[in-house]
């Protein structure tokens, strides 16, 4: 199983970042069939705070992981428009997992796979993605068959609970959804990430 | 202000880059007296999931900050055994203030920093820093005087939280909260987040 994170220059960190680590915990723990990928454009892309790394994988070949998350940052509506870019991001929800945070749901709808579903962003993307023909909701996690969006970058956790639950099992996603939690807020968090979730099964 | 994020070889990417993201935000909105630096003993470091990213600074250098937060990772016993390493991180919580995440709790214990005070922790980190004589809680937060502690990844909000709080203030801290929390529970994080530091106010 192999999930994708689409990461582009000006990204946010912890849009890509959180759901990084927690999704690499199942290969951590030795599962060899699991592996979570950095995606992007260059070998090595620059956050909206001036953080560097090395992208794992190329754009043509995220498009061919089982799951694709798409991250947020500062620079969505200029990877919108570059037409480079886009046509290297080749998505299928009939295929994969489509999951977008925040800015990434713009990226959703101006690959055309949004269609008439409502979605989740962040406050400040709200008024360019709703101007891109988007109907946003205020909640932090929304999903319908093989797509989820979410909105407020500590609700990428959502999108973790999401992906392993349907990647894997209700079981997986709250042992990941546990390790990472609080000290003494476990069960709180478990429970609020699950609840979202299972409230579209 | 400087704060500096201790970052080293085997890192986990929640521990270090969820602060890295949240504490950034003022600078971001354009405070040119605030500046966060990942610094590490190498010029980049992997993750334990196998995420290189350049640092900004060395230890040398990490060590002048106003405030530091020391980062967790798969590595911590072996950088505490590293005299190398150890001997570049010159803290001294009587003009700085002093932050330490998950495992980084055991550095702080390794750098004679943490006396009698109680401290949090990650439960798989937790019985080797109870080893190092610390007396480990079970919550997610802690502070005293200069000193603060979290424990369970999620919880690097709490330790932003009062970073804020006591560089800048209550309201700077809600709003950089706020921002990074999810649509539709921005005010119950918020609330958690600032109760865990004002507790100790």
């Amino acid at each position: 199983m192999h999930i994708a994170i689409l990461t582009f220059d000006g990204f946010n960190e912890l849009d890509s970042l959180v759901a990084y680590g927690m999704l690499s915990r199942l290969s951590l723990l030795g599962d060899t069939d699991w592996q979570v990928s950095i995606a992007s454009p260059t070998p090595q892309v620059t956050s909206m705070n001036g953080l560097t790394l090395n992208a794992h994988i190329d754009l043509t070949t995220a498009s061919t992981a089982d799951a694709v998350l798409i991250g947020s940052g500062m620079k969505t509506r200029e990877v919108a428009n570059n037409a480079d870019i886009m046509q290297q991001i080749r998505l299928d929800p009939s295929r994969q997992l489509i999951a977008a945070q925040c800015s990434g749901t713009f990226l959703l709808a101006r690959l055309g796979l949004i269609g008439q579903m409502p979605a989740c962003t962040d406050s400040t993307s709200k008024p360019w993605v709703q101007a891109a023909g988007v109907s946003i909701l205020n909640q932090p996690f929304f999903t319908s068959g093989n797509l989820a969006t979410a909105g407020g970058c500590l609700s990428s956790q959502y999108l973790v609970a999401w992906l392993l639950t349907r990647l894997k099992d209700r079981e997986t996603a709250r042992e990941v959804l546990h390790y990472f939690a609080p000290v003494g807020e476990k069960d709180e968090y478990v429970s609020r990430a699950l609840a979202h979730v299972e409230a579209y099964l």
